[in-house]
């Protein structure tokens, strides 16, 4: 579908639009976009402030051109992908961190800046943003803020919406609005500003935040913890939480994670189950540390090493290296789409049994790991996705996972988005009721449909 | 404005529907409101389950009849207050919890029930819902979601939104939806959960909740510092704040309001600026009040009394005696709806010097106190309110410091909500285009504005 966004070059902006090809080929797709499924827009514009992405917005509002807003492109779900053509709004030129208040632990930025840039700038006076997700350091504040991000430090720390105070958002008729308060909490008015978080640039698009902050602790230490069978494992992570372990990262990796963790980087990891943790303190690390193994303990805990600094860093390699390790497994096995569903902690053990379930059921490589402490799970279906027989069969099995996570009283996805790979659990999840609540609210912020369209709504 | 409601009685209904006149006369108001505001409804439902709730809704919205949900009435901003007639809905008889889940931290609830039994339910497993408002003992659950509610141990804790998981509503038309999810996080569709909190029933009807809890303290102590300035107060409590004491609770009181309360209880206490704070601990408490301690001291503490038990308890008196002690401080005055302003923390200082400032202009007694760690600040604005100009001079005042503390990056309400109160302040904290985009959403889920009409939106 191509659009004419020739209205575009009678704007005033600040910011470059570019209709050059390798430009359009960028933004065609995100990391989770396979290249069949790219698709370029008609234009990409370059935003360079909040005035020219209202401009641009307001104008395809009028002219009836989707905009799909373009942070990074480290969505795993075609979140950015302009799947109706159109305008590719990228942010990236809006990268600013605008002002640190240590006075009021907050910061205001760009929407466009690196998660890791933030950090930085915070870390000169002794804070940092907790909820920063494994991509941290490629991923914007804006592509965070539209999926409503989470990582690692999530059980501890909450997700990115747990720390967003205020946001300026550009609604699709072009106005912009300030939405939630610099105040620590607020019940005045109805709640858009969470509405807006996670909603992947369908209903407004994110041009700044104020976002809360922490101090750094004094004290960090972490390691790993080896089990001899999955269960032990899993079981042990959901104690150590609900007994109320204060950990900072509490990870989950199975022998086949370790598998490819030893394959890729010719480690001799032990190929069983194994808890990746993380401790924050001001005081009294080691009393924290202490009561986290007497419940590993309790759970046949086989060996257990805890570090701090590089030390530390290079017992999580293994946890770090995932992806890309299972990326170098096999040149024959892609990853496919990768899984992200979150049960309740207490169901964790059986979406584990579930996954070797059915891998064996369909006879496919299926290694998982994740962010055990939130209930959040990820997996790959590792297949020939080329081969249209495994292909398919992988895809089955790669949606009964989420069925079954459904089943369980869990989510489609825990921190990666709808986009367009999920849409078709929505209604499974939510009901036909509260899936029509969601379509009346996008159909009253955007009743063009001119923003990020084809994305988190199913087709009616 | 009456309505014709006797469609009621042909509802299959387990609640009882009531036109008696004390039901009428007991569903007219809340606590915020005036008798001279009451608005008695025509009926008034005491529904019994869901279908119940589902039932008259729908019913109300094809007869364009409002409907006004009623839980406990203790809301202070004539959110329950059925302005223009129609239904009264009580949710008193849904009043039951129904299931912990230990395992998971998470207990489901109906709305009607009150806090402080779930409190007590928890309390067999050694749980408890932290973010309980002080009114826990007489208000419900889905009063505190319908204004987003918090309270003093908010500062460590966060607020009601933080801790609902998933949520039954009852829509406009009648459908039963569940919004969130019981996993930990979500990023699946839109986040219409959080909108529903603090939304004070104009947008869906909460019957069910599903709420995260937390696990005991271990060690709990608390108790006062006295300072000799209100200056010195505010900025060690703010200080304390950002440098990361992990207080539960950190409440000021100013040398007005020890007065009210000396007078009160007939006691002694220094009339003097306090702060009142309580401390939550698995290990290492006593470390932690050292800490706060020498915080306090390097802004001219002059004494500090930390306690257990009964103990700390006495030394909270003064502070859990306020309202009752303004109200009865002199027979000649009343305390005026209360302020409920919240400002980012370093802005703490200022506003409580303009609530001096404002006090001394307007020649009105003016005693202030508040969640100070979270920035919010009530205060009584005491006057004669029968007397019109009295009144009028009153809430000029009370008005001047709710504009002053949205000049300030604040909020109009922190925790009580807009009801009718706070309407006029609306546009002034979040300009005309944001409240034009929730009046689109309330529009969009509530086309007929069956539910709780004339709260929250201002007129157009």
């Amino acid at each position: 579908m191509t659009h004419d966004c020739s209205f575009l070059d009678d704007l005033d902006l600040d910011g470059a639009v570019s209709r050059g090809s390798s430009d359009r080929k960028n933004h065609a797709g995100d990391f989770g976009t396979r290249e069949a499924d790219e698709v370029e827009p008609d234009a990409v514009v370059f935003a360079a402030s909040t005035a020219d992405v209202a401009a641009v917005v307001g104008a395809a509002t009028d002219h009836g051109v989707p905009v799909t807003p373009y942070a990074a492109g480290t969505g795993l779900e075609s979140n950015a992908t302009p799947v109706e053509g159109g305008i590719s709004l990228s942010t990236v030129r809006m990268d600013t961190v605008l002002e640190v208040r240590p006075d009021d632990l907050q910061v205001d930025v760009q929407a466009g800046v690196i998660g890791e840039d933030v950090n930085e700038a915070l870390a000169r006076h002794g804070l940092f943003f907790p909820p920063l997700p494994s991509s941290g350091a490629i991923s914007t504040i804006g592509g965070m803020i539209a999926t409503d991000a989470s990582g690692q430090q999530t059980v501890k720390y909450g997700e990115v919406a747990d720390w967003v105070l205020e946001l300026e958002v550009v609604l699709a008729d072009g106005s912009v609005v300030e939405l939630g308060s610099k105040a620590a909490k607020t019940s005045s008015g109805y709640n858009l500003k969470d509405l807006v978080v996670g909603s992947e640039g369908t209903l407004g698009v994110v041009t700044r935040a104020t976002l809360e902050v922490a101090g750094r602790p004094e004290q960090v230490k972490g390691g790993r913890a080896v089990f001899a069978t999955l269960a032990d494992a899993t079981e042990a992570i959901s104690d150590a939480v609900t007994a109320g372990v204060d950990v900072a990262k509490i990870e989950l990796i199975d022998d086949r994670t370790a598998l490819l963790a030893n394959t890729y980087s010719d480690t001799d990891l032990p190929e069983r189950p194994m808890a990746f943790v993380e401790f924050h303190a001001n005081h009294g690390i080691d009393e924290e540390i202490a009561f986290c193994r007497s419940v590993f303990d309790a759970h046949g805990l086989e060996e257990m090493e805890i570090a701090s600094g590089e030390a530390m860093e290079r017992l999580w390699q293994a946890r770090k290296d995932i992806t890309y390790a299972a990326e170098e497994y096999d040149p024959d096995l892609d990853i496919g789409p990768p899984g992200d569903v979150t049960v309740p902690i207490s169901r964790y053990p059986e979406m584990i049994s579930e996954v070797r379930a059915v891998a064996e059921r369909y006879d496919l490589f299926v290694p998982c790991f994740g962010h055990a402490g939130d209930g959040n799970l990820h997996y790959f279906v590792l297949a020939d996705y080329d081969d249209p027989e495994e292909a398919a069969r992988a895809k089955e099995a790669y949606g009964e996972l989420v069925e079954r996570a459904i089943d369980l009283d869990g989510t489609a996805t825990g921190e990666h988005g709808v986009g367009v790979g999920k849409r078709e659990y929505l209604e499974l999840e939510h009901g036909e009721a509260a899936v029509g609540a969601m379509r009346a609210v996008k159909q009253a912020l955007d009743p063009r449909n001119t923003l990020n369209p084809g994305k988190v709504i199913p087709p009616e």
